[in-house]
């Protein structure tokens, strides 16, 4: 395959680095093109694994280390894979994590990261938003974006008419409820806003609204901190 | 003066963007050398404070494009701030981070502004480390690092020479008592490992080592993510 570097058109993108690059083939073997080893790679348990899948499943493995140094931008990159982009669609009967206008691909992955650690499976984004197909983002994922199933809505009223089983909570720094009493009713959507403003004041009037107390000394916690905060608060009441 | 782009060896460093570089005036105001404004900046109420303060406490405010080009490396940033590097000691009666071997300045910077948000104000920092004055540090922070003290050691031991009066508190993904049942004794430390292997086993040994639940998804949460987690949980029980 002739590479070039990521773009936001592009059909397919990178995993970069030997741990997304298993959890790649492990979660999403048909999507995978080709991986990519460095000459200069281990035989260590992470490259077994990746060889051993991709004879199995038969994923052409090349060593080509220009290519490499191309899809990574990094000199200690050791593996990579080529994936086809792929579409998902999300569980009606499974809690939801709904981001607005996200902007940040670091915390995009490390949400999806997040969300992985708590056993949520599905992320709704509205857009205008961050492309979770980044490398940056897979990369901050640490490859758990291939666990999860994300789906893009042009609106947020799109999301609720597809979704409208569940209880909605918005996250904003003057939501109604603390988030410490909630005891969020399944399956729910947890909702929260761009790194830059948040979510709109509208959504104080969307289902039960939620804040996270807070000291005077910041505007708001970083976006990932809010999503973590919510989810461990959600998960040690159940 | 002559500006240069950041290195760790560097006296100095620079807070980029209105919000940041207020927050230097506001809190280490004896530490700024000099603002730079955009010709361009509106005279919105970030820039009138910052000139406001800089007229009250005599700080010289220039307006010069190519600085702030070369201090901020973006295209939209009005206002940057050069600032002494300074040192802070920690407060023995306060409750404490602790940071074993932090990599990412990104990381830094969100715990950083996730201990503001909690009133947690005491950091220290264990050597090898990110460069905390490093620009991106201070720009993940929001600019709450000027609200914080933070010193380096050169190793864990000489921190708890010099606090030996606290609980430890270690988080380990295999520690022994879950975060959910704990109630901190202040005042704590808790002390979490840096982003590529965590906290060493010898620390199960230390203190009250804890864990915060996971599933098998993922390896481990982010640390910015589990640092947030803990303070939460913390101090949802006072």
């Amino acid at each position: 395959m002739k590479l070039q570097k990521y773009k936001k058109g592009s059909g397919y993108s990178y995993s970069q680095g030997v741990f997304p690059t298993v959890e790649l083939l492990l979660n999403r073997p048909e999507s995978a093109l080709e991986i990519i080893i460095h000459s200069k790679a281990d035989a260590n348990e992470g490259i077994l694994k990746i060889k051993d899948i991709c004879k199995k499943k038969n994923i052409p493995v090349c060593i080509n280390d220009r290519q490499i140094k191309l899809i990574s931008a990094k000199d200690n990159c050791y593996a990579a894979g080529i994936f086809k982009k792929y579409e998902s669609e999300l569980d009606k009967k499974t809690d939801h994590v709904v981001l607005v206008n996200p902007e940040n691909s670091g915390n995009l992955g490390t949400i999806i990261r997040t969300m992985a650690g708590f056993g949520i499976t599905d992320l709704a984004v509205i857009r205008p938003a961050v492309d979770i197909f980044e490398p940056s983002v897979i990369r901050a994922s640490m490859g758990s974006i291939f666990k999860i199933n994300c789906r893009y809505f042009d609106k947020f009223g799109s999301y609720t008419g597809a979704f409208n089983n569940r209880t909605l909570y918005p996250f904003l720094t003057d939501g109604k409820n603390a988030i410490a009493a909630l005891i969020p009713e399944a399956p729910f959507s947890f909702i929260f806003g761009g790194e830059s403003s948040g979510l709109p004041k509208e959504f104080l009037h969307t289902g039960k609204s939620v804040f996270i107390p807070q000291s005077k000394n910041i505007d708001s916690f970083n976006l990932s901190i809010a999503v973590g905060i919510a989810l461990y608060a959600a998960f040690s009441k159940r």
